[in-house]
């Protein structure tokens, strides 16, 4: 039939390989990992009555609830679990994060909620503060006694923390700080806990003393009294109404000359005596700045688990339902399946298989985060950031698709899926925009790669890449289409490793050649595509190294699973990317077809296991909610044949 | 510094083409179209106080100030503009889609109330119904004394009307149908203007005549009496809360028995004698059911109109901000626009080019659409689906990323941008679920591509084809890498040309295999994602010749701008499938390279003039209504050096 290309290269498709096993149970003890027993407690609290899912309230009324909901969980000890055993705490960061991450199933509101009072206000106490502030404050804060926020975003200033304008003076005199809001853009923006609920903030200003400005540093500061009105000099303001996360009462905060005493000051990288003199443990301004941001990298980290959680809420949701509504299909014959659809089975399955794979990624960076020592940030910093932007464009778009899948049914508030899609959009820019923190990881893999080059010398270096280029550029692999080499970690990895080291050579040489005529901004803004693309490989080979870590440990019942989830994974990065693959002389035509092929196979191959491998969530019935998740569907009447 | 790649492959990038002027009023007047002065007229009205932007309204009370909209835009005639003169309408079509689409400038439930009353259940009366309805009805529905709906889809059957499961029966002794819902999924689902204010649905339903089904059919069902009470029979639900368009009120139908006088029965396509002899001027059922489908091509094009009208809105808004709020820079220095990154940059302009590119496609949908004549729809209904699913999806994305880009302000329901997208999140799945428009389209595609190789035979489809491959083929093109070359539109749309044949070709070599060993339908569901690629393909080469029709029309003031437009339309559509050409042969590396170079130089050279290309959406100011896009930014102090 066809006149162009002769039949015989219409080659036959390879068979499926079997589906694999799912064993559920060993699913769920990798996903939940060490802190299972407080994601446990977690389940079982969202699974009373009292927190069940309510699709409409008014903002007031949420926020009450949101607020409830919170002195349970605070009640629970679940406020304390971050905090140091000696002041009455947990000593358990990483049960706090999985509790965080657990809470994401439920209401994202009252995740925010949580976050903004643990994660961000109490944290910032913890890490940027002293005995003197943890002696005072940790035990109020955890047990909610003492609701507070972090003041740090302005108006004019969100992404450019540095630049903030609220200033924080020294009155020598009177042994306090002045925090002051100067007129225009300068006013808290943005501020949970601060329109209602909260009394102290975490305020960051730029601290002059003596009418030196020593950058940016953070004070507690006190917004309301006992009663709840608003402390003398503080001004507070609603944000209104926003398009989601309406469960959050976020406020704008003016300053007028308000005064704390000196010790309000967090004074763990920077302190100012009584008298009035300014000293740090660390002497350049700029390294003082980013290690004391360095610091909230936990912040960031919370935000790409419970993102995650979200997409696992709106995935199975989504497949159960494919699993069982019927549409279309041959005369006579009883409707097809939705998720039998190869469209459908491609909106849905390599989201799955990204959302395990992803999983494993950030749980690997809580490990390091639990393990970061101060100073050596720079590596957790940067890919905290990148997995966090990644995660959560992915939660945007894995969501939407899900959305659409259940079509007019998803659209529906009570069905879940619109709500969690709606309060997810702002995951993209808060805690850092993603686009500035894609930066902000490429800006990363740069220094490293001026100080590998430095240390390790053109030599070696040069000798290095050349054989892994070589080995990338062999006319052997990069034409090999067979389904075992395109199954091979060792051939999967090499291309995805190929991908970032080319980058990253290339936006090096780029950025050297601009700035030759032009200020490094202006550099940077020239090649900031390229820098996307940059950060985007590297997440995705540091992700791929995860879980093929997870599978070399693995157990038999857990192992080719596994593998068809990162073949799967693997597969749909490298299909993405395939221009820039051909371009750079890494895949030949012959495999690049392969590749493509090979996603409609594991595809096909997960998709009679897609229902029972959401099971491993681990997400309580009662916290799905989502009726069409779980109600039998009214059926359909015979079809005319 | 690079030790793999030798510094010279580092071209130095040609310089930039002048960025073209902008001539405001000649682009709004192609924009505009032939019914500029309906649309001046609606911009008018919807400036007036009354129309006034509302953040945040309780479900019923939007409810309430949607239909006084909707009242007050009968008050003005434009409800009668589709209605033919004789009928007291203004016979002008074309009309009524523009004040459609200009609606979709404000606010979206009032957008999809007013396409409800007029574009579907006036249109129904109107294309499926006969002289006898027209005479009755049409005065009343289209100065909004009967308001009514258009009840179709079902609980278990949405996209899939065929096998609808309501029932219309034909009693002979007392000359009426009987209108039923049987147990299970049958009730009319997720109809719009059911759960409060109308009172008459086009019910579409089996007919069944002397125990023979003819097949779906449209009747006018009364559901309310004068006092708004339901009628005898009829059970009407609230949908609910829904995750966006809460202004308009969608309900669920329930008939039981319910009868209906003969006359009801919108007989253009079947009629029922008195006697109950059926007869229809088309024999085939199948080629009757779309053909009486076929009518309605009309909804379709008018949601791909306000889908697009929203992301003017969304681009709008979010370019003016882009412009003016600053972040980052170099010390000392004022902070650099959002505008003016490179990343900003990618995720606005491209979307700005694509919404003029798809206006012109729509508009030209729009003209074919006018000239239609019954039995020579399928290329227009085919163009029409895919054309609504590209926009939509299309809308989507465009708007999530202008939601992005003003970062938390865009999250504000005051600055509209996060309300246009959770309003538009459904136009992907409603009028047609964007999957089966595609499939739809591509299936049209493969029916042609049989009638041709049936018409002109073997041989000289063969030479043809050959002809345009060799061409793609021709070394010296796919190498060609000078930017005349690419900016050369018959080079251009020769590649679009050829991705689309040779997907159309290999498809049907696909299917044809398949169907040697599976039913048609799990043949087709194998091809699915392919013929995803071409119905894309097929919206895209037509959208292209659009936007090159008018640029041979264009005078001196708008064809430079059209042209650069055309190229980062052109240029974003080849890169996104690059590896597709790569693989096809038709592109080599220095090629990929320079198009993907040429979308960076195209959003430069657009970026001055970007703002002044919104304004020829001809959005009034009172419209707009988000503060981000009008109201002076507060000052950001100086910055420390």
């Amino acid at each position: 039939m066809s006149p162009t290309v002769p039949e015989r290269q219409l080659r036959e498709p390879a068979p499926l390989r079997p589906t694999p096993p799912v064993d559920v149970a060993a699913l769920q003890r990798l996903l939940d990992g060490p802190a299972f027993a407080t994601r446990d407690r977690v389940r079982t609290i969202l699974s009373s009555p009292e927190f069940g899912y309510r699709a409409e309230l008014s903002d007031e009324r949420y926020r009450e609830v949101v607020l409830q909901w919170l002195r349970k969980l605070t009640a629970e000890g679940f406020g304390a679990l971050a905090v140091p055993q000696e002041f009455g705490g947990g000593g358990d960061p990483r049960g706090f994060l999985a509790a965080f991450e657990t809470l994401a199933f439920h209401d994202l509101s009252l995740t925010i909620k949580f976050g903004v009072q643990f994660g961000l206000f109490q944290s910032s106490i913890l890490l940027l503060g002293t005995r003197w502030h943890h002696e005072r404050f940790l035990r109020a804060t955890s047990s909610g006694e003492l609701l507070g926020g972090f003041a740090m975003s302005e108006l004019g200033h969100g992404s450019n923390v540095r630049d903030l304008e609220t200033t924080a003076t020294y009155d020598a005199a009177k042994r306090e700080f002045v925090i002051h809001t100067p007129a225009g853009s300068a006013h808290k923006e943005w501020i949970g806990n601060a329109a209602v609920h909260g009394r102290m903030m975490t305020v960051f200003a730029q601290l002059i003393v003596g009418g030196t400005n020593h950058g940016v540093h953070a004070l507690l500061v006190p917004i309301r009294d006992a009663d709840g009105k608003p402390c003398p000099g503080v001004r507070i303001g609603d944000t209104g109404h926003k398009e989601g996360l309406n469960g959050v009462d976020n406020g704008r905060i003016w300053f007028d000359q308000v005064r704390v005493p000196r010790e309000h000051l967090l004074n763990r990288f920077g302190d100012v005596s009584a008298e009035g003199i300014y000293s740090s443990p660390i002497d350049n301004p700029a390294k003082r700045f980013f290690t004391m941001i360095g610091t909230l990298v936990g912040g960031r980290i919370t935000i790409g688990l419970s993102a995650l959680s979200a997409v696992k809420s709106a995935l199975t949701i989504a497949i159960r339902y494919g699993n069982r509504r019927r549409q279309f299909g041959e005369p006579g014959q009883p409707e097809i399946a939705l998720l039998d659809y190869r469209t459908h089975q491609r909106r849905l399955l390599p989201a799955l298989a990204t959302s395990i794979v992803l999983d494993i990624a950030l749980s690997r960076m809580v490990d390091r985060f639990i393990e970061m020592k101060s100073g050596d940030t720079r590596l957790v910093e940067g890919l905290a950031a990148g997995l966090k932007a990644y995660t959560t464009w992915f939660a945007q778009q894995a969501i939407t698709d899900a959305r659409e899948c259940c079509g007019g049914q998803g659209f529906l508030a009570v069905n879940r899926i619109a709500v969690l899609r709606r309060d997810i959009d702002v995951w993209t820019t808060f805690e850092g925009d993603n686009t500035v923190l894609m930066q902000l990881l490429a800006k990363g893999l740069l220094t490293g790669y001026k100080q590998e080059f430095a240390e390790v010398g053109v030599i070696r270096l040069f000798a290095r890449r050349a054989t892994a280029s070589l080995r990338a550029h062999n006319p052997i692999t990069t034409r090999r289409d067979d389904e075992d080499h395109l199954r091979d970690p060792a051939a999967q990895l090499a291309l995805l490793r190929y991908r970032e080291d080319r980058l990253l050579d290339a936006a090096a040489r780029r950025l050297r050649a601009r700035a030759k005529k032009d200020d490094p901004t202006h550099a940077m803004i020239d090649v900031q595509d390229h820098l996307m693309h940059l950060a985007t490989a590297h997440v995705e080979r540091e992700s791929f190294e995860g879980v093929q870590e997870e599978i070399e440990r693995a157990g038999p019942s857990l192992r080719p699973l596994l593998e068809l989830l990162r073949d799967t994974f693997w597969a749909g990065c490298v299909e993405r990317d395939m221009g820039w693959y051909m371009m750079s002389g890494a895949v030949e035509t012959p495999k690049a077809k392969a590749i493509r092929y090979l996603v409609n196979k594991c595809i096909q191959e997960l998709r009679p296991v897609a229902e029972e491998i959401t099971a491993a969530f681990g997400i309580p019935e009662a916290v799905l909610a989502a009726p069409i998740a779980s109600d039998p569907l009214p059926t359909a009447g015979n079809r005319p044949s």
